[in-house]
């Protein structure tokens, strides 16, 4: 079951067309998965960063834009992994304006894990690797 | 030819891996459109957003990241249009290094041509076609 | 009583230092200023722009940092306005880290009432005023 | 003599009211600081950062900002060191609209001389120092 949470669209999030600018609404999957990693990974997604030097930056993105975010919508969004491979993870994300459930957007990112201090991939640890396992659909 | 422009990364771009947050790398590619706007199709972008209340949101992207951009460095972006639909425009955009011209990232972003008013697809304005076509590789 | 929210630091927040890069902290206090208009003034500050086309503007801002947010933090935010004036409103915000409770930054902004198609000063609104009022301390 | 550098407002610094979002101002005096860096200190700060591990978060902030700018506005920005204490650097900003020299925004933010690793005050290197002292007015 994917794991759902909630953005609210911010008055700075927004461009001077009135739309939540485009590449916010990346930053708002990458918020997602931070949830995602908190409530199923048993993993901050800080602790990793900090204590495990362990970082999952994004390799290849594809998203769609079906419908514009605007300041007053608030965002659902549902997170899980559809693909563990060796060293990345492919995320999917499903996004859709809380008011009325209409989709807004998705997108497809694969991330690598990447060991921070050395800024290269390294095997996804794996008790992430189950975690993220559970959580696909 | 591809047009080129010059992006400084910035210390408020980076991420606390000392890499730029990923999202940053689109905010960077609509600079790049910007910047295209103004050198190549005779109507800066500002102008178009206020005065004809034309905007070219994005409805599906795109990209690979190849390498990361760290603090310190400086992006070069070639921009161009690959391809121009009726209410829809193609942008392609490649980043590499400054300093030794490693391409770090590429993305394909399909906008359309909105009207900002009604937040409707209206038909590319024909000098902007133009410019787009003669821009194109 | 001041309105207290409550905002997760999030990865995109911070800078190669580790710490929440200072223009952010300014974007917290506007999204707790966004959430005390929806909580204490019966207005949607979404609303407010959209459709009475009204905004605050900062046009003075004194702040202090104490202590850094890093990732991993939530900040606790409390707000309320200390006066208002015929046109200005003052807000006053208080940080602190949610975890200990220790505080890291104070912020005064005055905040101009906006008529945002004009783009000049206009009385407050007697609605805001009286909420403003009653929430000062 | 104050440093000097110009920094073109972008469609994604700008909210839905057409103006920068204030705390973006504060982004755009980091930049400049930045820039002030490379031409004034013979230090890329990207370098202080990551090398030296040294960093100047601001512990106080003032600003005033007089005119809003808008998207299409390019923003010219006055640099310098107001006073140098032991371990804290006081940097003043002007900010004008280029195209026809009016003041929209002014800064003074206290930065302390932080080692990044041990995240406490240290004093300002004495070539820095230096260079400080000969912008001052």
């Amino acid at each position: 079951m994917p794991f759902t949470t909630r953005i609210t669209v911010r008055f700075g999030d927004c461009d001077p067309a009135g739309l939540v600018y485009y590449p916010t609404l990346f930053h708002y999957c990458h918020v997602a998965m931070e949830e995602f990693f908190a409530a199923r990974c048993g993993a901050e997604y800080a602790r990793l960063v900090s204590a495990e030097r362990l970082g999952f930056p994004t390799v290849n993105a594809r998203a769609e834009f079906f419908e514009p975010f605007v300041y007053g919508d608030a965002a659902e969004i549902d997170v899980w992994v559809s693909r563990v491979g060796r060293t990345s993870v492919t995320f999917e994300y499903r996004l859709r304006r809380a008011a009325d459930g209409r989709p807004c957007a998705s997108a497809t990112l694969v991330q690598v894990c990447m060991n921070l201090d050395e800024r290269r991939a390294v095997p996804v640890p794996e008790y992430l690797r189950l975690a993220f396992e559970s959580g696909a659909e």
